[in-house]
C-alpha cells in the first residue's frame, strides 16, 4: 500500500541514538527525580529553552510562565476547547482545516464558521466580514505551511490581520506545528508576536523531533496558561515527566538548527519531487497551491470530480490520500480536492503512486468512471 | 518541610537503572517504531500483558480490545467525564473520595452525591437507598485501599452491593490504583469480576512503577471502550509511544511481583511505624481506620477541632497534612479529620513530623490554640 494519506513525519529524521543516549543520560544524572510525579506546568528547563528559543524568533520577552507543556500540541486543542468553549459560542476556523482540531473543539460544541483559505491567507474583506458579522470567541489558524492546504500566510496578510483586529475581544489561536520545516527561510512575524496578549501559540516536538514522545507546548497570555494548567492538572495531573527531560537534554547535547536542516532539505527534496511527478502524470486541470513548507500538498480537481470515489478507486490500486471534505465541518465542502503527504513515502512510491492516481483522474475526466 | 500531605509514592522504589536498560533495549530493537506516531488504544503487547494479568487477576477473559492505555489513570476520570456526563446528570461517590476525581468530573458539571465510607465498605441501607433515590448515571468508587481513607471494601460489601444492583443501568468506574499495594494478600473480587458488563475498572503503573511516565489504562465494556477511545484521539491522539515500549520491556525482564513483594513489604513497615508513633504522641481521641494496603492513613479529630486549623499551626513547625474537608464536594465536611501519607516520608521524618502534630492536637485539646 502506498499512503500518502497520513501526516506521518519521516522516520528517517528520528534521532534514535541520540534519544537512547540521552535517555541515559537524563536516568544517570536525574536518577528517580526522572520517574517522579512532577509539576503540571511542566519541567522547568525545558520550559526555559523553549521561552528562550521563542523570544528570539518573536521578538517578544517569553519566559517559563508563559509555557505550559502538553502531551502533543493536540492536547492544547483540546483543553483550548475546555478552558474556553461553551455550547453554541463561535470558532472561525479555516475552511479547510485540520481535522483534529475540529474533532478536539467539537467535543464543547461550538458553532463553527470556516473562512476560506487562498494562497497566501484569507482574503481580507471576507475575513473582516466574518470577524464583524461573527465575532468569534477565537480563531483557530495554521499560519504555516498549513494542514491540509500547505498555505502560508503572507507578511501582507499577516499585518493587515493583526492590524484590522487588534481591538477585538477574539482570541487566536495559532497553531504552529510545521513553522520550523520551511523550505526557505520564513522570517515572517507570528500572530503571537504580532498580538501577544491574545494570541494562544501551540508549538509541537512531533514533526521535528519525534511525534511518539507526545511532546508540545502552549505558549500565551499569563492568565490563559495559568487556567490551562488547572484544566490539564484535572485531565491527566502532567506531562510525560522522563520525555520532557529526555527532550530537554537531546537538545541541550545536539544542535536542533542542525537537525532541522537536515529534515527542512529532504522534505523539499520530496515535495519538488511529488511536484514533479504530479505534472508529467495529473491531468492539466488538476491545480494545487505550491507549499514553502510542512508536509502536505492540497490539489484541487476539476468540480465536478468527487475526491471520494477517486479513492474508492485508488484503493483498488493499493494508493491511498485523504479526501479533502474530511477537512471541512461536516463534510459540506471540498468534494473535489485532495491532500496528499509527501513526507513519509519513498521516492518510487511518489512516483508509482501518483503515476496510478494521474492515470484514474484522466479515466475520470473522459468519463471512463 | 516534612510533608505527610502529598501523595507520592516513594522513590526508593523506582527502578531506574531497570529503566535505563529497558530504555535502551526498546530503542536498540524497536528503533524509529517507538518514535512515531501510534494508535490511540496503545502498544499492542503491553494491552496483551495487562490483559493477561487482569485475566488472572478477575478470573474473566480479558483481551486487548477490552484495554485502552492512558496517560496515567487521572485521563481515565477526564476522558469518562467527557463520554459519559451531561450537566445534571448524578454521580455518586464515596465521602470521602478522592479530589482529583472530583476535580476531573466536575468539568462536565454533573450533580455529585457522597456516600459515607466506613471500614469495609459503605453503609448497604444507605447505598441501596441513594441508589433507588439518586439513580446515578455512575459511582465511582475505590475499593482498594482508598485515597483518602485507606478503606478496603470487605468481601461482603463487594458482594452485596454487585448484587443488589446487578439489574441497574448505573455504571461503576472502579479506580483501582492501590490494589496491587496490598499488606496481606488482597483475594477479593474487583467488581469489574462481579460486573464485567457495567464496570470501567482504571489501573495504573504510577504506584508501582513510576508516575513520571503517565502511564495507566482503562479496562470495560467494549462498546465503551471504543468510545473513549474516540474520545481519547480527539484530546491527545495516543499517550507517549517509548514510555508504553519501556514499561512492557521493564515487565519482560523483571518479574514484577517482586518488584511488588519489595513495595509491598517496606509500605507496610511504614504504615506501621506511623500508627505507632500515632498511638505514642497522639491523644487517644484521636481515631483512624487501620490501612489493609495503599499509602494514606485517615484519622478523625474529635469533632469539635478543626485540621484545617491545626494545619495552619502544622505549618509553622514545618509539617504538612492535607485537611479532610478538601475530599468532600464543596469541602462541606471532613472538617475534622486528616489525610496522612506513610508512603514517601523517612522514619525519622514520620517520628519527628507525628510528635509534633500529637503536640499541636493535645494543646487544641486543653483549649490552648
Amino acid at each position: 500500500m502506498i499512503s500518502f494519506a497520513g501526516g506521518l513525519p519521516n522516520p528517517d529524521f528520528f534521532p534514535v541514538e541520540k534519544i537512547a543516549l540521552a535517555a541515559e543520560r537524563v536516568l544517570r544524572k536525574d536518577g528517580t527525580a526522572a520517574l517522579q510525579y512532577w509539576i503540571t506546568e511542566g519541567y522547568l528547563p525545558l520550559r526555559d529553552y523553549i521561552a528562550q528559543w521563542q523570544s528570539r524568533k518573536t521578538g517578544r520577552h517569553i519566559t517559563p510562565e508563559d509555557i505550559l507543556m502538553l502531551n502533543g500540541s493536540q492536547q492544547g486543542l483540546d483543553l483550548i476547547g475546555k478552558l474556553l468553549i461553551n455550547p453554541g459560542n463561535d470558532v472561525l476556523l479555516e475552511g479547510p482545516s485540520y481535522l483534529g482540531a475540529i474533532q478536539a473543539f467539537s467535543a464543547y460544541q461550538p458553532s463553527f464558521h470556516h473562512i476560506k483559505i487562498y494562497d497566501g491567507g484569507p482574503d481580507i474583506d471576507e475575513f473582516d466580514d466574518a470577524m464583524k458579522r461573527i465575532k468569534p470567541l477565537f480563531i483557530y489558524c495554521i499560519p504555516n505551511f498549513q494542514n491540509p492546504t500547505g498555505n502560508l500566510y503572507d507578511q501582507y496578510h499577516r499585518e493587515i490581520l493583526a492590524r484590522n483586529h487588534s481591538a477585538s475581544d477574539t482570541i487566536w489561536v495559532e497553531d504552529n506545528p510545521y513553522g520550523e520545516i520551511y523550505f526557505e527561510k520564513n522570517t515572517m512575524p507570528d500572530f503571537y508576536s504580532l498580538l501577544p496578549e491574545k494570541t494562544v501559540s501551540l508549538g509541537s516536538f512531533s514533526k521535528i523531533i519525534s511525534p511518539g514522545l507526545r511532546m508540545g507546548w502552549a505558549m500565551g497570555p499569563r492568565e490563559i496558561m495559568k487556567k490551562m494548567a488547572v484544566v490539564k492538572q484535572a485531565s491527566d495531573l502532567h506531562s510525560n515527566n522522563l520525555a520532557q527531560r529526555i527532550i530537554y537534554q537531546f537538545l541541550l547535547d545536539n544542535s536542533l538548527e542542525d537537525h532541522l536542516t537536515s529534515i527542512r532539505t529532504f522534505y523539499k527534496e520530496q515535495a519538488d519531487f511529488m511536484m514533479t511527478s504530479m505534472k508529467q502524470f495529473f491531468p492539466d486541470q488538476v491545480k494545487w497551491i505550491v507549499p514553502k513548507g510542512g508536509m502536505f500538498i492540497w490539489a484541487t480537481l476539476p468540480e465536478e470530480l468527487d475526491a471520494a470515489t477517486l479513492l474508492v478507486k485508488a484503493i483498488e490500486q493499493n494508493v491511498l490520500f485523504v479526501p479533502g471534505q474530511n477537512f471541512y465541518v461536516g463534510g459540506l465542502q471540498g468534494s473535489n480536492s485532495l491532500r496528499i503527504n509527501f513526507s513519509h513515502s519513498s521516492k518510487a512510491e511518489i512516483l508509482k503512486g501518483i503515476k496510478i492516481l494521474g492515470a484514474l483522474i484522466r479515466g475520470f475526466l473522459s468519463g471512463n468512471r
